[in-house]
Parts: C-alpha cells; structure tokens; sequence
C-alpha cells in the first residue's frame, strides 16, 4: 500500500493537483479535527441495530427505527423531531403467475430462508417479491421477450414482425430503470409485464451466488417501485403538496403515475420455464441472457396468466428531521440527508449510507461539545419511504418548499454505500467544493487521496482522444443527477443545489432489493470492516461543515458554465449523428439495401423511414452560454479578492442568499412537456430512461424523440433561463465588489 | 421477391453497376448456356453418396468416394485419373480425460447416436473425437479457463498472477483457430491443452440444438487439427516436397508441426464439471460463456489427468485429378478443386462445395459434348486429406510446383457451401474478374444479382465513414486469404493467383467436424433445396469458362494496386495506435494509475510497460506502390486496347504466361521468417491467428510483435517485390503495345 501511494506522490499522477482548498477562516481545523472522529465499529453497531428486521414503510420496524434514530440526534445535542405524512402504499394481498400452455407451470415467487443468514427468516415481517404502484390485473396472454424493454427493443421486435399487444412481456432488469418497463410495454398494447432478474446480469454469470457470494441465488427477485416516476415522484394522490394529513388528495383512479397494466418481478428460477416455452426467431446476441437455454422472442405455444391484486391503503411516513442551529447565518440551512426505510432488511441499501450519515451526525454533536458553533444551520434528515417513490423526501421538500427555496443553501444526498471509488453527481456550481473535498480525505486501500483515485480512474476510462483533457482539468467532472435517490425533489422541483456522493465501483452484488440484503449479507461481501462507511462520514461531515462554516458560500459557477458548455456541444453533434444516420438509413431503405440482405427464413422488414433533422439553430442558446461563461468567471474572480475582506455576516449573508439561490435561475415554472412537476431546465431524469439523466432534458428529449417542432421554443425556454442565471450572478459579483 | 427485385432496379442500389462484363469472344453465350445446367437434384444426390459413410482419410469409403468421383469425371468425359501420396496420419488408440481432485469426473468423450439421424449409429467406421497432430501424452495438473486461448488472453491472465505452467488449459472454440491454443499454451508452460464447445458460442445460446435444430448438442464435440499449419501445412515428414511413396522423409521426432503438449477436444457436457471445478477470480465479461456456472480464471482444488495416445501410421491419400484439354492454349492450366474427405460424413464440410463443383463437372462435359472447346487446359481435383491439414492439395503442389508454376493460370477453390452471400477471397488480381462473374449470377432468394446482394451486405455493414467509399467502387472488395482450405499451398506457397468462393452468411451452424453433420443435417437446416448449390455451381463454371476461353486473360492489376495502398495505409496506422497507446500505457503505468485504481481484493499487476515503436520509414514501400499503380493503369488501359486487336494466339500465349506468372513476383524464395515455406510477401495465414489472414505479414507481424529491428528489412523485401511486379507488368504492357 504505503509503496504505491509514495510511487505515485513521487511519479505524481496528481502532481500539483492535491492542494487543499482556500481555507474558510476558522473552519479548516474543525473539519481536520472532525476527520479523527468516525469510528467503523459505531457504524457497524448502527448497521447491525437497523437492519436487524425488515422495515419498509408502514412496518413496525420502520417506525421503531424512526424512533430510535431521533435518540440518537437527541443524545448527540441536535433538535430533532419526526415528521409525519400520510401516503398512498399499496401491498399485495394476491399474486399469481402461472404457464397455461403447453406445460402447466405455476410460479414461486417466494425468496427461500438461508440458514447460514440469520435474518432471512423473518418471514412474517417480510413484503413478498412484487413491484409497488403496479395496479390490480388478472391478465392472460401469450408471453413475448423484450429485453431489456426499452423503446428501442420494441423497434427490434418490429422489424421481425412480433407485437406485444395482448401478450404478457418478459422484461429483464437493467440498462434502463424498472419502471420504463411496464410503461412502454403498456403504450406498446401489452397487458401485463413481468420482469426478471436474468443471471448474466447479477446471478451465478456474474460471480458466486448468496450465500457463497454476493450475486443473486436462483430465487432471489428484485421488488421495486415502478411508478411513473419521470412524471412526478412521491405520494401519487398529492402531486406538487405534502401529504400531509389534511391535503387534498386525488382519487387513485386519477393519479397519474400507477402502472396501466399489471406488473409483477420474478426470479431466474421462475423465469426460466416461461423464457423456454417461447418459439420463434432467436433473438440477436445482445438479447441473449446467462440462462441454459435458448432465448427467443416468442410468442409460442405458451400462455401465461398473472394475477396481483394490493390492499390500497393509506400508510404513515416517518421523516427524521434534526437541526443544529447556526451561529452566524441561522436562516441559511444546510441539509443532508438519507433514507431509512428499506425493502427487507436493507444492509446495504440504505443502511450502510445512513450508518455512515449518523457517524457524521454524532461527530458533529462531539465537535460542537467540543466548542464548535457552526456559523449556518444544519438540517440532517433520515427519510422515510424513498423505496417506492422518494416519499419522505418529496413529501417533506414539498410541504416546505417554499422555506426551502429560501434558506437552503444545499442539499447533500447519500444512499448506499461500499468499496471503491468517491462517486459523485450533482449541481456543477458545486463541483469544484467537492473536488476540494476529496483532496483532503485519505482513500483506505491505497492511501492517496480519493481525488487522487477517482482522478486515476478518470484516466483509465477516457477514451483516448480525451485524456489529456481529464488531466488538464484541475477538477475532476461530476455527473449530472437523473433520479433514483432523494435528492430529486430538491434539485429538480425546487432548485437546491444538490450533490449525491458514495463510494463505490469494487464490489458488485446481486441481492438487491431482497431479503438477503442483510447485515450477514453485507459483513461477509461488501464493505466488511467498514473502512469506507468511515471514509463516507469523513467526506460528508467535511463537506457539510465546509458548508456550513463558509463566509461566502464555496460554489464555482466557471465549472457550471463549463459544463453546459458540454451539453450544447453533445446535443448539436447528436442533431448532426442523427441527421446523418437518418439520412443514410432512408437512403439504404430507398435503395432497397435492408431487402436485399434479408433472410426468408427469418425475415425482418426494414426499419422504418425518419424524417431527417431539419437545421436547428443552436445559436441563442450557445450565446447565451457565451454570456454566462463571462458572468460565471467574474464572480469567481470576484469571489475570491472578497474572501480577502473583512466583510460584516449581514453583507455576506445577502450575498450568500443570492448564491444559493443561483440554482433556482435555472428553472422554469411550467415544468418540462408532459411533467410540469419537474422545473429544472438542466437535470432531469429521463422520460423513457427513468433513474438515467437528460441533461437540457426539454432539448434532448425533442431531438430524440423526433419532435422539431418543439425544439425551438425548449432552446429557447433554456436559453433565457441562462440568461436570467448570467444576469443573478452579474447580480452578485457586483455586490462582492461593493464589499469593503 | 419480385417486387423486392422491382424496387431494387428501380431505385438503383446498384444503379449503373449491373453492367456485364467485357464479353470474352465467344464465350458469354458458352457461360450463358452453363448457366443453364447445374440441376440441384443432381447436386443433392452427389450428396447423398458421398456422405453416406465416414470418409475421413484412410478410410475404406474415402478411398470408395475417390474411385467414384473418378468414374463421375470420366463419364463426363473427362481425362481423370486418381494420384496417391503417403502421408502420416495419426489416429487415436487411447483418450482418457478425469477430474482427479475435488471430485472425481471421467469425461465421456463420445458423441451419442440420435435417433432421428440415419448415419449417426455408424460408429464402427467414426473416428472418434479427437485433435489431429497432438502429440502422445500422458499428463496431470491443476485446470487453468484460458479463454479463447490467444496470446492476448494470457496477458489478461498475468495481470491477475495466473501463471499456467504445468497447468493442463482449458480454451474455447472460436476466435484463433484450435491449433493456435495449444501452441500459445505450450509457448507458458502448459503441460496439456483442452478445446472446448461453448454452448454460447456454437450451443444452445446460439439456437436450437441438433436434432432440433442446427446447433451443438451438449455432447458434441468439435475434431479438428491442431498442427501447426502457419509454418508449413501437409504432410509433417515431407514439407516442401511431395510425400510420394519414394520421398525423404523426416522422422517423427523432427517434425516441426506437430504440437508440443497433449490436446483434446471436448464437448460442453463434458466440459462443464472442468470449468465448476475452478475456483479465484471471476472472470471478465468477455470471458464468460453460456454454461449455467460461473466462470473463473482458476486454478482451484481441481487437478486434471489427460491421457493421449496415437498409432503414428502411413496413410494413403486419393487426389481426383480431372482435365479437359485446352484447345488453343493447352499449356496453360484453369485449376478448380475443392476437398473430398471428412473428419466424419461431411455433409457440410465438404460435400456442399464438392457436389456442387462436381455439378460443374457435369457441365463442362455436357458443353463439351455440345461442341465447346475450351481454349485453355481445365483441371477439376478433388482433394483428399484437406482436414488433418491441407495434405492432398499441399501435397500434388509440391510434387508439381514447377509445372504449375509455369501453367497454371489461376486456382479456384470451393469448401462447404451454403445459403446467402458470394464470399470470396483471394488475388486482388482476380478481384475485378470476379466481380464481373458476379454480375452474371441470379441470387436464388431475391432474384437479384449476388453481386448485387454482396454490395448491399457491403453497404450494411459499413462504418458510417465508410458507405460512401463502398458505394463509388465499381467493384467490392474481396478478402485477402489466410489459410484452412486448400489455396494455400497453390497461392502461397507456389503463387499461382488464387480465388476461394462460396455462398454463406444466412445460417449458423455448430455441428461442424461432429458426427451430426451429415445428409440428413444438411437437407433439415442447410441449404435444403441445393439452390445455392446450384449458384455455386453455377458461379464456379461462369469463372473457369471465362478464364478458360479469355483470349488474354481477365486480369486486373489496378486493384491489386489499390489493395496494396490500403494495406499500407493500414500499416501505418497500426504503428501510429501502437505508438500512441503504449506511449498513454506507459505513462499511466509511472503515474501509477493502475495502482491507484486496483482492487486490493481482486489484485491485478498493472501491464508491463513495452518499447515505444520508433519511427518507421514507409518511404520505400509506398514509393514502390506509386510505381506499380501507374504501371497497373497503364497495364490496364494497354489490355483494353489490344481486346480490340485481332492478335495470333501465339503471341496471345506469350502474354497470358507472363499475366499468370506476375503472382510470383510477389514471393521471396527466402520465405517468411520461421516459415520459409510460405512464400508469398502480401499474404500468409497469422503466426497467432492460424487461419486469419496478415497482409504483408513480414512486416505486419514485425510490428504486431514488437520486433521492430526488423521492419526495415522486412519492408525493403516488400518494396523490392513490389518493384519486381511493377516492371513485369511493364514488360506485358510493352507486349500488349507491340500486338498488331
């Protein structure tokens, strides 16, 4: 170990790169001295006391967990309360999934106690495998494969002649989130759809399976929420409000973001004997799974019938909420957050990003014993209910929305957490903060710092053309956030400036979402000694008192103009891409090139011919992006000769407002096309991806789908909101200027 | 299929390219009429005889198949008669594959009768499955998953500190050729190579299995030799002469080809406790294959025993030699061949491309009986022995190099047949011939020409940046030869311009060198109508009347020309990327990124740093291509213009001699180096890749492997060569000029 990190401080990978960031007077021996405080075996204590019984919303143990984490908030000197909600959680009471045809086979879907696991037995206090908001259906249809039911699996299916419509799909898990699956199975006219885990993806393909190692057994399945997220996440009866016990809800008939069809996960056990009474074509070598037999389209001879029927009630919500109070700048709050409920037991996710989070929240409260007063408020938060939907979060963020707006400096999210590498996504305002973050946490394997070793890997990844690039950029590039995680109510629907961060990237697993992710689970295969849960609560703890203890709040807008600089530059090469494929692809249609090299004996139509991207004018946006990029750079040139200065709190804190605030710029309070709950011109997740970003989603998504004609007024809608984020921080750097 | 036809003339995918060639005087309406003839009942009956038993070479029905296709060739006419070599062929007299250690495994190695296949119970006359050329041996060790078994997938392996010395290697089918893994294998140490079927790659993941379907079935297995042909093929006592009964021989122990270790193919079934039984690391993903296990690096507790032993006998080889006189230039040869034996029935591989060429025979003949008289001497050969490695063509080369090389015009050769597309490879001389025989030619399935249908598979299949090149030649690009059918003696060895054609491309198939691959096999999911028998057929005979009765002969030298450039172009490419990666390599390697970004629980070496190519000089070899495009124009152009002359044969011959002779311009009678045999300076099968084609390997294989002391030697006999051809074609350009 010790002769890597000296081969490469004496080589220099980061040569010049690790210094430590502009001290914030005063605060730089705090977070050094808070770096000393997290402690492994205190989050393998809370790991072992949080996952110790399954608890998803509405279960005892969620709420006992909810208790017991405000103890400990308490004990540590924080004011901490439970928020409550009232959310719409359906469960299943009747799950059927049988094979009618040819052969008669009827599904387990049943996750098989481990005795070797000691908590895969609390069956009674188990959610059994299903996914959330699928509404009731008792369906029957032949069975068709689509992969990984993305739209563009449908348009395979298409050239060889095969509908979904009337059948029951056979979706695998990945590449795009569960959710998309039912949703463009069911605009494709199928009537039920059932997803599996397939084992090439995260079984036995993929490396030895629970209990001999950490990928999914035989009859593991994936449970999971697949409400239509991308509309709008949270309480599906109470878009835009809290749920709180007096809202105003929809009726479930009229809520917009349930599943139109029946949708039920299954394991590779039971997917097998569905998968090989399909016919037909064999489907192409990226359709084929790790299961012994041959995957073919379908249909057959094989009917399927699949019945789920939920109970749908109303259940309680359980936020966490804990604050310390700041000393200088009390209204401006920084807040960090992670859930607490779970599917089953939950080790890993959320357990071990929330243990991590409650390290850093004890050592805040020993700092703060120790003398320190943070000069701004800190808000921890323990959410309930992101495992369906974001619950807590959005239910929480949308009932304080508009004290969020004003006193939220930022928002820093976890989830998850294990062996690896710093991975971060977020507000690019705060990419270089981050950056300077991790230059002063140590990595516990190799001992550089993780900036070093996430810039390492940045390295090794690029393509070749890019990685001079990636080593002349002093700070490492951040993505952008898409969804999957509670930072998207901040973010995308209020405009917080959010980071989510985590280490990760060594180890896979393959029992998420089951009973099996447990604390024997995670002490056997992930991050054993919690080695990284500790270095997860030295970056965090640093970035919030960072934060919280900044005079002029540490954002660099350089590194956002720079980054949408990327964006204008990807979506005008994707315009020119897919102009010239367009116009390839008709021309080969035209010539007759696709029915000249057809098969008869497995015939495929040629795909179908696209009207070809007419010009599209990027310039409003690109000179908008010009003018941003001169603002961005002169706040930050202001920014620093301030810091210089003796400014009084009360100028600071002014200015501070319009820093955080800077982000709110950059929405637009129509919404995206279709989902006016999402206002964030820059982020949002994908509305056929769901967890995967769209950056300049209102643009991209146009262009992708095809539809021109909006794609001006959408250049246009970014282009002033640029303009309006130019004009606040010209705004502010006039006020830094003005500083004595 | 009409209106595809229709669509097709209308739009023009091959608008203005469908033009005949240059009409031969008097020959379009002799091919026309051939066209005519070629019937697939008859083609399908051949098969049906010559498949009927195993027919391997030293068989009784190999030498049964050899007298009957003699008796075909004089029924039609014919002067046939059958030549005999010796050769040594080893069979097996002992196989012997366990698992010693976990647990104790005796692997089957025997592919069971099915019933529904007539010829499958014939085991009495079977070879059994096994590698041809392994040497005996009797060996134990820990099991080692090597993946396809190429030099590159034992770099992977050092990565991770996997050494295979003393270990017995487990490689998959596909990728190299089979007699590349053990020789790479014995290169690191191993003491025994095992060869196995993946299911992914030619089993169950691919389609349907025999009898179902025409994939492997799990006790399948793949015969196959494992000689080390890149340094010489044929007989391992006589290379370089013709193992005729009187011929000098090597001893056994001297023979440079056979392989160093022990080598057994084995089936899936038989396999997969091997593969259960390893245990380390998980292997990448490309690394992994279709069995429901997961696949490691090894080695494990598992110890392996192989046992191997040969009857190192003298077997009889049957060569079909058939002629029809040539009338006008009888000393100038049309050579046709195409190989009789198999490993077992050899339905596919050979008597697909057999029966059809013996459907040309028949043709021939017939014309001949309706009053055509060839100008130029064809002979038809049916090879025996191509299957242990090349023995019956490699053989009668050598015995008659000189003759041939003062004859032969050309050599076309044929192996298994099948439904699609024209494939071929070979002289870049021919390349512009044998697009105009394509033009000529009805593809069965959609009534195109089967250039046509090349040139839009061309199209497909080309990069984005590539299209429109594809689209502005006149004629497609045909491949350049490596090895594993019987031109490489012909063109390689003597260099006499070579073309290897067959249709392919629609159906996959994994029971190819097994016992399912028979009659029965073929007319269930081959070309089950014969009709792309009948195209071959017809597309062989097209060619050879052409060739036979062109007055001078249809040479193209400017694509030859163009060809070389490409290769030089690529060349220096190759030494750029190589230049740049191990530059960026090496440079991460100081930079210690690869420690940075190591897993400390699956540890892997960074690679080891190389030697920077230096700058290469390719002055000298692209000046010599300048000069020989401007004398292939100028050829070119000359040839055009003596077409329109009415010039006496005699002088007519003079120049056909010298045009069939330029091939040999192109050989170095030093050889290769390590493989003086091979002769030719612009193709040769891959040191590493076995059948897989270098272009200009001396210079190519130098760079590849990092001997870059000795490209400007290498590149200097290459640009000599190419000087040599550009002044012979100088000298014919000056014969064409002088024709009155």
């Amino acid at each position: 170990m010790h002769r890597r990190s000296g081969l490469l401080i004496a080589v220099g990978v980061c040569a010049g790169l690790a210094t430590t960031p502009a001290a914030q007077s005063g605060s730089t021996s705090w977070d050094t001295r808070f770096r000393e405080l997290p402690q492994p075996s205190n989050i393998r204590a809370a790991m072992e006391r949080l996952s110790a019984r399954p608890h998803h919303v509405g279960s005892p143990y969620d709420k006992d967990n909810a208790e017991w984490l405000l103890s400990r908030f308490k004990e540590w000197g924080w004011d901490a309360e439970i928020e409550t909600f009232s959310i719409l959680f359906p469960t299943p009471t009747e799950r059927v999934l049988e094979l009618l045809e040819p052969t008669r086979f009827t599904a387990k879907l049943e996750e098989p106690v481990d005795p070797a696991d000691p908590t895969s037995n609390q069956k009674g206090e188990q959610l059994p495998t299903f996914n959330a908001y699928s509404i009731d259906g008792d369906v029957a249809g032949p069975l068709v494969y689509v992969n990984y039911g993305r739209p563009e699996d449908y348009q395979v299916l298409e050239r060889y002649g095969i509908s979904v419509r009337g059948a029951i799909v056979l979706a695998r898990y990945g590449e795009s989130w569960r959710g998309i699956k039912p949703k463009v199975a069911a605009e494709h006219g199928a009537v039920g759809c059932l997803i599996f885990s397939d084992p090439k993806d995260d079984g036995f393909g993929a490396g030895d399976v629970f209990p001999n190692g950490p990928m999914r057994p035989r009859d593991g399945a994936q449970r999971g929420s697949v409400m239509d997220m991308p509309v709008y996440p949270g309480d599906p009866l109470t878009p835009g409000i809290g749920a709180t016990a007096d809202a105003k809800r929809l009726a479930i008939k009229d809520a917009q973001t349930l599943t139109k069809i029946p949708v039920l996960p299954i394991s590779y056990a039971d997917a097998q004997p569905l998968l090989a009474s399909l016919s037909g074509v064999v489907v192409p070598a990226d359709w084929r799974g790790g299961l012994p037999i041959t995957y073919r389209f379908g249909p057959g001879a094989g009917r399927a019938h699949l019945k789920v029927a939920f109970s749908w009630d109303q259940k309680p919500l359980y936020d966490v909420v804990a604050r310390l109070r700041g000393a200088t700048f009390p209204d401006q709050w920084v807040v960090r957050g992670n859930h607490h409920d779970a599917w089953v037991n939950g080790a890993e996710d959320p357990v071990s990003g929330l243990s991590a989070m409650l390290e850093e929240a004890r050592g805040l409260g020993e700092l703060r014993r120790q003398g320190w007063a943070p000069k701004r408020t800190i808000i921890y938060c323990a959410w309930d209910g992101e495992e369906p939907s974001l619950l807590g979060s959005t239910e929480w963020a949308e009932a304080h929305g508009a004290e969020l707006q004003q006193h939220a400096v930022a928002y820093l999210n976890s989830d998850g957490n294990g062996r690896g590498f710093l991975e971060v996504e977020g507000s690019h305002t705060l990419e270089h903060f981050i950056n300077d973050v991790a230059r002063d946490i140590t990595d516990p394997e190799t001992h550089l710092t993780v900036w070093q070793r996430q810039q390492a890997r940045a390295i090794d990844g690029a393509k070749a053309e890019d990685k001079e690039k990636v080593r002349a950029r002093s700070d490492w590039r951040i993505g952008a956030l898409g969804s999957g995680s509670d930072y998207t109510p901040f973010l995308q629907h209020l405009g917080i400036p959010s980071l989510n961060i985590g280490y990760g990237g060594e180890d896979r697993n393959g029992i998420y979402h089951s009973i099996y992710d447990d604390f024997y689970f995670f002490t056997h295969f992930l991050d054993t000694d919690f080695a990284y849960g500790r270095t997860l609560a030295q970056t965090g703890g640093t970035a919030v008192i960072r934060l919280a203890d900044a005079d002029i709040l540490p954002f660099r807008f350089s590194n956002l103009a720079d980054t949408v600089r990327t964006y204008d530059e990807e979506l005008q090469l994707l315009v020119k891409k897919k102009r010239d494929e367009i116009r390839e692809r008709n021309r080969e249609i035209a010539d007759g090139v696709f029915a000249a090299i057809d098969d008869p004996r497995r015939p495929r139509a040629a795909p179908r011919a696209e009207t070809i991207p007419p010009a599209l004018e990027f310039t409003p946006m690109s000179r908008a992006i010009e003018t941003l990029t001169r603002r961005a750079v002169a706040l930050d040139e202001a920014r620093a000769a301030a810091a210089k200065k003796q400014a009084p709190p009360a100028a600071l804190a002014a200015i501070d407002v319009k820093i955080s605030q800077s982000e709110q710029q950059l929405l637009d309070a129509a919404g995206l096309v279709h989902r006016e709950w999402y206002k964030h011109l820059l982020y949002a997740p994908g509305f056929y991806t769901g967890y995967g970003v769209k950056t300049i989603p209102g643009v991209r998504e146009a262009i992708e789908q095809g539809q021109y004609d909006s794609v001006p007024m959408e250049m246009a809608r970014v282009a002033k909101a640029l303009e309006r984020e130019a004009a606040w921080l010209d705004g502010i750097t006039k006020m830094l200027n003005a500083l004595k």
